[in-house]
């Protein structure tokens, strides 16, 4: 049976009526794309994600990946998902021309990457993890290394990754050991380990290519010396032939969810033989691995998004069809009953899941266009854009992260207790979304990047480039009475917002960097509802513009549908500011005044 | 190795110091009984769960039950936990002596049952279920019924259930339709199906007592006309011996966690020979399943508690062994990793963790209190009680049912990549905890409960009673000025449900019941947050009460700790009840207005 995970038309909606995609057109690098193409792509995608990738869904789950001599047996189908994913220009649709890419716009991209990881996050992961691991080779590797690695990647012949993590480094990577020894014949020689590598290793290609951080013997302590590495599996030969390169998969993980990819422990250089080439400049890895870092965190909050998005429509189809009950009021038990969907609490349920995944899809396509523009502008325009982007991309990689595991925990509720069993496909979801707010940099982290650098940089000018573009959209709800109730809560939150960044700052300069930065988490918590609730404004206006224009009880239906579930964001979930505030605003750290000790008993 | 997962000084404190349980032995039903016997009794709980509980948590997960031959089989360790449950008098605690019982304080045996869910839940919901169903004979059965099985029940030779749920009424319990048809020899004929049965059926015990709700032939239609009867697996002979009695069970469910206990469908009479006995009067079934349901209600709250307590012991362990990082505004790399404990933010979950279980578990022993008081005393203060208990139990068990969702994510967040794999027991308490907020009784209905049932009932008295014993230890406060400022927040979110309150009861005559209702699920997430509150105001009150005497630095972290907590819940959690205030106030009743086709795209 197939099951809906996506919907085409709300994809569309965003690209068409809210970010006017077509537009980028315009641009000499997206000049070869129009509108209609878009939609083509969008088609192929669903077609690759309802054939492919959807069918294993559960499969891939129950049946995880193992060991087997040394290598990781993943499900059959991977292999043919990393081959269609190249065949058909999915892993390069965004790189440059000259690098085998197709040049589409991110924002029509992303949206792809939405439809695959809707359909089977885990088999959506390998492809995406191959396109940011090639990107950072095109971005800062020679010509050499272009040509050596690009091309197998796109084709989807050899599986990219990220590694980074190490057993005693964790999240803090100044403290990574993995070592690189030069050579005389222009390679590295690494040793050290590597934990928590998603794709690390698995039989679906031929060979992985591993974008590795590593310290150069005496480089500086530290991040300041911190280089980046391409480490191939098995490396090339003059010849082109493939040969191992001691880098060894010691164990995968057996996780709770997203069972489908293999998350790896590798051991390089066990034979002294593990070689490595530098990419880009020796020291600067870290400045590189961060721009991969934040496509992928952009790629995460995708995936935590389309998650949310499949456990929604899964609980609006059980809603429609599963009758229990009566309309409050109707006392007689011999009356029908009715669908649970006309239960306002099923009904509360099911907006608070469609506001969070059409909201943060409607934030993450914002970043994606950012991300296009700042590619073909210059000057102050370049700027700007890169500053929305950087300000935005720990709120567009957390906010979906968090209330994904909340609506995919409101997705089991809505269908009872067959929420909690395998027979549908929610539980899995739900297992599936909570890996989100740990990888790619935990939430906290993503806290502290919000609150103690992002907000703060270029004098604090992405934070006011941010607020101005809110008031934009408050301007524009001005032409609409029905909105201006609504658009005056964005304003109290948004006012409520800079009191306590203002507040914030002061208490950097009054009480040190720890007390400032403790309670990042609610202040991420707080920024997210803001940014939210502005795209939920910026839907609402581009719905009121099609309610103008439109006939079809169908499409009337849908426009109003977007009015309710801004409705919801605003009258249910915005009002959390306040209470974050309070607590923001309240000067009394108990959090750094609680020792270790009194957690003793 | 044995992991921590309760702390048998915090339940000390809240029996003796919070709640002073031993003053209940100076009543007549509990006279046998005094402080140092129930330091015994915990100590055998804490034995008897390290022991047997404790060590099959993660094996009965791994392998959970499965239908072979028309039985379920289970862990071979079921039929000793039921066996040793039985001969340690653990399931007949709080029974009568002439019932076969100890007469212990529900607030005693409770404390011990929240030891066994928290080292092994599923394991401990077999005895669980057959004391509720045991004492529902005891309760309403005649002295045949009590005779025929009470013993086998109490000694964990039969396992007992509560059988309710059907395919088509899920929790709509006015649509069931087993039927019942009565017979010449004083039993009655049962033909139906029932769905969802926690325990239906398993090879751990000699035989199955459902306490099962059907309608008999000619009954009115709706919850008017519901009977409660007795319906064995295997019925007795006059002889003594057991027959099979044409209950079926034809599947049982796979769920996400939670998978140590069989959750079974049953099917009656389809060889047209189930039999039943009625339990007290006909049509009254559904009040006498009620009064177990109350039972069973408070239980899942001690579960989704125990739960919650066992992933942040094991959360708290982690986070003081494992290293990362370094403090803000140490910038030399060089510097010695510390503890993850010691950063805020980790801090800030350990402590929303631990204020939501010692919260948790506060609120449920004041309610087991209650219980214990409304047994004992009469006329006005028996009604006190009574009406206070009503209050509270649908409080006390959706609080840590949805919070229990947040406290094992978190501690998972604090494991980071290790939380999320089945090296840790976090990722299962996670899954486990997740059926809370769905049975007996969702999250939905409890609200409807509270707001539409328990608020209004006698005139509002139990809502004015709950209001009174707040603003009690509000005064109490009073003597500790460095509490003040917590205990004029209580006061002010007092003061905002009241307003609330009234706000909703004239939204009940004026707009109807549909849009009175529609937000019932967040005025009980309002209401816990009071009553939490007000639970952890009770204990920095008895925490101060014990620093002003005590000199051991142990004993001092303890009672700060609890202070600690105290303070972290009434300033980051409690603020909430503001935004859910701003929510309930609004009169935009969102959720009645959108209709299922708005969610057409």
């Amino acid at each position: 049976m197939q099951e809906k995970f996506v919907s085409e038309k709300h994809v569309k909606f965003l690209l068409h009526e809210v970010f006017d995609a077509g537009s980028l057109c315009g641009y000499e690098r997206y000049s070869q794309h129009n509108r209609k193409m878009f939609d083509m792509v969008l088609a192929e995608a669903m077609k690759l994600a309802k054939n492919l990738f959807y069918p294993i869904f559960s499969e891939m789950d129950r049946k995880g990946p193992e060991i087997e001599n040394g290598t990781v047996k993943v499900h059959p189908q991977v292999r043919k998902i990393m081959s269609e994913s190249g065949e058909g220009g999915w892993i390069g649709a965004t790189f440059s021309r000259e690098n085998g890419g197709e040049q589409l716009p991110w924002i029509v991209a992303g949206a792809c990457s939405y439809i695959f990881f809707a359909a089977n996050y885990s088999a959506g992961v390998y492809p995406e993890l191959t396109r940011g691991a090639a990107n950072l080779i095109a971005e800062f590797g020679d010509e050499t290394l272009k040509k050596t690695w690009i091309p197998d990647m796109l084709a989807g012949r050899f599986q990219g990754t990220m590694a980074l993590t190490e057993p005693e480094a964790g999240s803090s990577l100044a403290d990574i050991s993995t070592t690189a020894r030069p050579h005389d014949d222009g390679y590295y020689t690494l040793t050290g380990q590597k934990v928590f590598i998603s794709g690390g290793d698995h039989d679906g290609v031929d060979n992985v290519v591993h974008l590795m951080l590593a310290k150069i013997e005496g480089a500086p302590a530290g991040v300041k010396g911190i280089s980046l590495f391409v480490v191939p599996k098995l490396r090339k030969e003059a010849d082109g032939s493939l040969t191992p390169n001691d880098v060894a998969v010691s164990q995968i993980y057996h996780k709770m969810g997203y069972r489908g990819c293999p998350i790896t422990q590798l051991v390089m250089g066990d034979k002294g033989d593990c070689r490595g080439w530098l990419v880009g400049e020796k020291h600067k890895g870290l400045a590189y691995m961060f721009q991969m870092m934040n496509e992928s965190r952009l790629g995460v909050g995708l995936g935590a998004t389309s998650i949310a998005s499949a456990a929604y429509y899964a609980a609006l189809d059980y809603a429609r069809g599963r009758k229990q009950g009566r309309k409050p009021g109707q006392k007689d038990p011999s009356s029908p009953m009715v669908p649970i969907i006309e239960h306002a609490d099923v009904k509360r349920m099911l907006l608070f899941q469609r506001a969070v995944t059409e909201g943060a899809l409607s934030l993450i396509m914002q970043c994606y266009l950012y991300a296009d523009l700042e590619r073909v502008t210059e000057g102050d325009e370049k700027e700007r854009y890169h500053l929305l982007l950087e300000l935005l991309t720990p709120i567009a990689k957390t906010f979906p992260s968090e209330y994904g595991i909340h609506s995919t925990s409101q997705s089991i509720q809505c269908f009872g207790g067959y929420g909690y069993c395998d027979d549908f496909p929610v539980e899995q979801l739900y297992r599936d979304a909570r890996i989100h707010p740990i990888h790619e940099g935990t939430t906290a982290i993503q806290g502290m990047d919000l609150l103690g650098r992002k907000v703060t940089m270029n004098n604090g000018k992405a934070y006011t480039l941010f607020v101005t573009e809110v008031k934009k959209s408050m301007e524009q709800a001005g032409a609409w009475p029905d909105l201006a109730r609504y658009a005056w809560s964005l304003g109290s939150s948004l006012e409520t917002l800079e009191t306590v960044t203002r507040h914030l700052l002061g208490v950097a300069a009054d009480s040190g960097t720890e007390i400032f930065l403790a309670d990042a988490v609610l202040y991420l918590d707080m920024f997210g509802l803001v940014a939210v609730s502005w795209q939920w404004l910026v839907q609402a206006l581009a719905a009121k513009k099609a309610l103008a224009g439109t006939g079809s009880k169908k499409d009337q239906d849908f426009y109003e549908g977007k009015i309710f579930a801004f409705r919801y964001f605003l009258g249910y979930e915005l009002p959390r500011v306040h209470a974050l505030a309070e607590r923001l605003m309240a000067r009394d750290p108990v959090t750094c005044e609680c020792l270790p000790d009194h957690f003793n008993d």
